[in-house]
């Protein structure tokens, strides 16, 4: 049962109408793939995620980043998948399913790691002053990044996100996090079961190639955009989050307090600019 | 900054094309409203979730049923929003954001609590027999369920659902949990950012007011059915889980093992029938 689709039996039912005649059918019906991925930094667990196999180092390096456990490839001292016959854990399904994460010296999960902070009700994560605290770091580069976008280059972005997709079309099941350059061009594309993953796939594939901090750069995400979502472009550096449905009140005001640009109900000829419109060339 | 909704002035670009002249316009916004919730048991904090403020208790309740800490209404001795002024506590937001509930005696977090499974990298749910695991008490209750249910009452609750969202038609973003009855009747209905969170606020719905387990209903969500939604049912005790768009492969999977009746695609006159089909009338 590992991989990014599973091919299931179903039985299709179809109601008559009109001069439709109804009827039931079985066929055979691809479906998303989803496993958890345990993720294991310094010999601890960190998390778990369920997610649809692939890109499973890119996924746990990209998190990482979001939990601003880490900034930069060389933060990782090392990095792979256990399957369970080389790695001496007793914990595992033997699967491939843990990602297997070691620091490097200095670097700690502690520091500043919002796994720790969202597991704790010290959260206040509902005021200003703390989403300043969350983002004090990224905030510096966000301001300093005057990249301008051009409102018919985002137009056209959702339409080649999903060409890109390769396995959307056939599941109907997947979200997908596009990273495009200003100019519109595709830099790479991550699909998952959750969006949150297909954010994180994407930002570990631009720090396995020295792509961060995502400078002049575009995140275009499937479905909506939440402060989940706001909070793991801020921490990538990248200046423009757009989303093809609605974004929350608090990913705007996350937007708003890192100076991230945010677009939402991108659709059509029509987009709506919530927060950073100064980087919008009209 | 609380409440379900959130207005935010808005840049709206709309591009030239056709005979349609393009322009820019400020407005107003309809935003689905996102704040953490803290959820604290017996004192300490058990977990935090990005939701839509409103029926928080409901929320909190329904999480740990989904969690499996607790089974019924008596299994809670007390619970309440904390504000900051009464509490004692020192490590809230004084917005209301924390949920403190008291579990009464003998029931603890510790006894299957996925929160602690799933913060372990001993995980090993993508294997049947931990599947099973987990789901070891819903099973009973689920495979002695032989509601019967037709598939043009089916069919209609899509539209049922979405006449019964308050807020979905202003802001588009926000997600739907609808209870119905095997009739077609409209039991419940909740929303918010996340859908995870609507199907917790259905349940502690239905746990405040005696109706668990959820025998004979169909829990029907307005997006796709994740492995995490199927558990929900299940432990819920809903016989009958459908969504409008697709599910995972370890939904389906779940969803087989656990006796839930699944049901993807549920859009105009037809749907996919991945498990259980015995309970549809033909």
């Amino acid at each position: 049962m590992s991989g990014r689709t599973a091919r299931r039996r179903v039985l299709r039912i179809t109601l008559p109408g009109g001069d439709r005649p109804g009827g039931t059918s079985a066929r055979a019906d691809l479906l998303a793939g989803e496993e958890p991925l345990g993720i294991r930094v310094d010999g601890s667990a960190l998390t778990m995620t369920m997610r649809t196999p692939g890109d499973d180092l890119e996924l746990a390096a990209g998190f990482l980043v979001s939990e601003a456990v880490i900034a930069a490839r060389a933060d990782i001292a090392g990095i792979k998948l256990c399957d369970g016959t080389t790695c001496g854990h007793t914990d595992h399904d033997g699967l491939g399913n843990i990602a297997d994460v070691t620091l490097a010296p200095g670097v700690t999960v502690a520091a500043g790691a919002r796994r720790n902070f969202l597991t704790t009700s010290a959260c206040g994560v509902c005021g200003k002053a703390s989403i300043k605290d969350i983002c004090v770091l990224p905030h510096a580069a966000l301001a300093g990044d005057d990249t301008r976008f051009a409102p018919d280059m985002l137009a056209g972005l959702p339409d080649r996100l999903r060409e890109a997709q390769r396995v959307f079309s056939s599941t109907g099941g997947l979200h997908a996090a596009g990273l495009f350059s200003a100019a519109g061009e595709l830099i790479a594309v991550r699909e998952d079961v959750g969006r949150h993953n297909a954010v994180d796939k994407v930002v570990g594939w631009a720090l396995f190639n020295g792509r961060l901090p995502l400078s002049g750069c575009v995140l275009l995400v499937s479905g909506r955009a939440s402060f989940e979502l706001a909070q793991k472009a801020v921490l990538a550096g990248i200046p423009l989050l757009a989303a093809v449905s609605a974004p929350s009140s608090l990913a705007v005001e996350l937007a708003e307090e890192a100076g991230l640009t945010l677009v939402g109900f991108l659709r059509g000829p029509s987009m709506n600019v919530y927060t950073g419109s100064q980087r919008l060339v009209s």
